[in-house]
């Protein structure tokens, strides 16, 4: 069985959640981390469980602060002591990851209800899930089933990235119900506060929305800063154009009026509005690659080159920053997408979208684009925004949140081997001795999605006494290589004795 | 619209087949390979393309020969010119790779109704998907559809690992509707024969069983030969101990009986066999590792070595020969294996079983493997072995198949990608143009799966109309990047000339 278990911290009130799996047979139980939150149903909002802390520091010196600025104050918050015990860290190497800008804690002081979580190389891989509203699809109760949805599953953050109507209600049941932080792109509302023309933006309009957002409790937004004028010209040779929302619209405004991005020009006032409330900056790719053709190209690394410009003001304002990636990038040019981020970036924490290795296959890119964020993964990014089967296609519905959700969960904790996380490569172990042991409903338990293992092998072998057989249909009794192999192993052992003890000499050369 | 189309060789019945897809909007048409063979359906046979072939060549020398043989005699056989128009390269490459070993055409001589292919890592990376019977599920007719279902959807050889009754007649109707090569395990037959006791099994019922296979036309075998004695204790500290069904059952034979394997010590009679129908090997790994704790270990290791062995015995009889894989290796170890696998076993070609980057996602193995597989083919495997979403849960069906399939299409297209096949990226710059240039028929078609993709698209824009609209549901009409990106085009281009004619200094300082 799983069920929710809790970790104190060093007061009463740090208390960081674990799904635990008790296994059989006298195997210790497993911890796993987990996303789901209180799971109140139906939802009503979440307890604002981190209010006693932010309200706490606001009493120090009569306004907000933000992680960075007490990371390098040589401060341990009760944010970064619960993601410790999150991760199995030490919080000093939380502290000092977020101090040195390579980690980020978002967590508006307006979203209280959030569980505390780290994004940064040293850390476990962390997914994203989008979610929202088109203006030809979905409604506010349908979205919030989504994230409920989407953080069973293990997604780490999610993003509204709704459109169309109700943008301001559907991101409220949103952010009141979230366990984990949430993301937005300002833009999208801005947009529809100036009737969709983007030649109609303006700096004061988009701020106005960067506040209502803020004082809601986003708690990370991305900022597409770096679609400099110049650089638009650079997509005109491309496959694929301009494929980020944010990025065309900010071109469009570039190009139509001719002066420079407004997000660019008035940076430092936005610097000063994300410290207010710790609102950290997802500084967006706008010019990312949307096809294998145009990836790491010029238009994509001149931005590049501009968002570490940025990531260097918003440190200077304490504002804690992470870096969007591609998108469409074949597999031998990842690493090198990887490596150029973290110099140009100064080791800020890397968020990609996918990337997909391939374009060849609409409806089945969150597996084109797995294989590039578990490698983009092993490489330091730091977070991967999930895709889904309806890529390209249309707005995704549950089945495709949760096989987006999975597929992403399986590429970062395949990273997190990779990279020799410690104790991660201890849920694949429990795992494969339940396996081998014929502890079926261990192995179900233990599955990232017990639900669908468990029906995939009642679909041939439904009866109950199938689940302590020592067999499935795959091989069938006499074809289980396990099987075999574990009645070898007593006999093997007493062999391997003797065998050793007769110096080893039984090999017979082949006859030819 | 996608139809078959077949490009003439040297000689009238050099026909080789292609998938065109025909474009809109005064597109040329893009050619895709084609595994699916001439679809008679219902399944009676296919015609035997290859006979006046094989029959030209036995007359000159009495006996067959291997094309292993032809290639080091300088000779370009029809097959090897099929396959270098299928791959669109030189056919001296064909010959000359296949001449050292670095690639294999498998083609029984009683198989003439296959289409030859090319298995080798200058090539483009090949994929197969296994189907079979077990003694709890499925039956004939089923596992035909299950071979005619792979092949459609992209299967390059198809493994009939039938166990349980009706084996013989079972793979008696696969080969005769086979279009691609057939590969077998012969130990699951033979033991089948001495009543399912491994301890009962001997030299005599194999090479029986064999010869019966190579009548029936099976292009390659999977023989576990590497499997030695001394090898067997290495096993007994693993977590999952031998998960090859063949490995486990040459362990037992070896291990109760205290002698060496008689696949290793027969070898070389096997070869005369294999080279009589030109069969080839597939040197199994019966010690691959079943879980990430037991990646690129001793066991493993020694028998890769032993392979390496076999492989020049092989070879001495013109025998071709390829070399299985692993299995379940965490990222960060895949290169090690295919680099000690080129190394050892002299650049024959690899045919790797995943390998899955994680145990902890039963239910979905085909993405957990599709991730180290795309990763291992980039490195140099030639073929990859599919898994499908019912690994270590049961026996696949039809969905199955078509899932494996296809998560194994996309990783090794991706690689292809990575190693810069020649024209392996048409086909993604076709479809990306297509997607830009909201041709909705044009990237349906152009799709691994049109089915799928045509299905995800309707589910929320079913009208015809939307299949000419500028956006899809995912984002809506107003925040279309494409749509946008697009219509700057025209405009950009104008702005470019007259921006570089003003010296590009339009860029301002960012205010802080």
């Amino acid at each position: 069985m799983k069920r929710k278990v809790h970790v104190q911290g060093s007061r009463d009130d740090i208390r960081v959640p674990f799904a635990e799996v008790e296994l059989s047979g006298g195997n210790p139980p497993v911890r796993l981390y987990d996303t789901s939150g209180p799971l109140n149903d139906p939802p009503t909002g979440l307890p604002p469980l981190r209010a006693p802390w932010i309200a706490a520091r606001s009493g120090d010196h009569g306004g907000e602060r933000t992680q960075l600025y007490y990371a390098r104050q040589g401060i341990i918050t009760p944010e970064m002591e619960f993601v410790a015990i999150r991760e199995g860290v030490d919080p000093s190497l939380v502290r000092d990851e977020i101090a040195a800008g390579r980690a980020i804690l978002p967590n508006n002081v307006n979203h209280p209800e959030s569980e505390p979580m780290v994004i940064g190389s040293r850390f476990l891989v962390k997914v994203n899930a989008n979610i929202g509203t088109s203006a030809v699809s979905s409604g506010v109760e349908e979205e919030v089933a989504k994230l409920t949805w989407a953080t069973k599953w293990g997604a780490d953050t999610v993003m509204d990235l709704s459109t169309g109507k109700h943008i301001h209600a559907t991101r409220e049941a949103i952010v009141r119900n979230s366990p984990v932080p949430i993301g937005t792109v300002p833009i999208y509302q801005a947009l529809e506060k100036v009737g969709g023309d983007p030649l109609k933006l303006t700096w004061e309009a988009y701020r106005d929305t960067v506040i209502e957002q803020a004082e809601q409790g986003v708690d990370y937004m991305t900022v597409h800063a770096g679609v400099l004028l110049r650089y638009v010209p650079m997509t005109v040779g491309r496959v694929t154009g301009i494929v980020s929302r944010g990025g065309s619209i900010m071109a469009a405004w570039c190009l139509a009026r001719h002066e420079e991005n407004f997000l660019y020009t008035h940076f430092a006032e936005l610097c000063e509005i994300f410290a207010r409330y710790d609102v950290a900056f997802s500084l967006g790719d706008g010019l990312r690659p949307g096809s294998i053709a145009d990836a790491n190209d010029e238009a994509q690394l001149a931005e590049l080159r501009t968002l570490g410009e940025l990531t260097k003001v918003a440190w200077e304002h304490d504002v804690q920053v992470m870096i969007e990636g591609p998108g469409h990038v074949p597999m031998h040019k990842i690493k090198e997408n990887v490596d150029l981020q973290m110099e140009w970036c100064h080791e800020a924490p890397f968020y990609t979208l996918g990337p997909l290795t391939t374009d060849v296959a609409p409806a089945y890119d969150h597996i084109t684009s797995a294989i590039g964020a578990a490698m983009i993964a092993m490489y330091g990014t730091a977070m991967l925004c999930y895709v889904t089967p309806k890529e390209h296609l249309g707005l995704p519905n549950r089945d495709d949140v949760k096989a987006g959700v999975i597929a992403y969960k399986i590429a970062a904790h395949a990273a997190d081997l990779a990279k020799g996380h410690p104790g991660a490569q201890a849920w694949d172990d429990a795992l494969s001795k339940a396996r081998f042991e014929f502890r079926w409903e261990d192995q179900f338990n233990l599955a990232m999605d017990p639900d669908t293992a468990r029906s995939y092998h009642d679909e041939t072998l439904p009866a109950s006494a199938a689940k302590t057989a020592h067999f499935c249909s795959m091989c069938g009794p006499k074809f289980c290589s396990m099987k075999i192999s574990q009645s070898l192993s007593l006999e093997m052992q007493a062999k391997s004795e003797e065998f050793v003890a007769s110096g080893g000499q039984v090999y017979l050369p082949v006859v030819s």
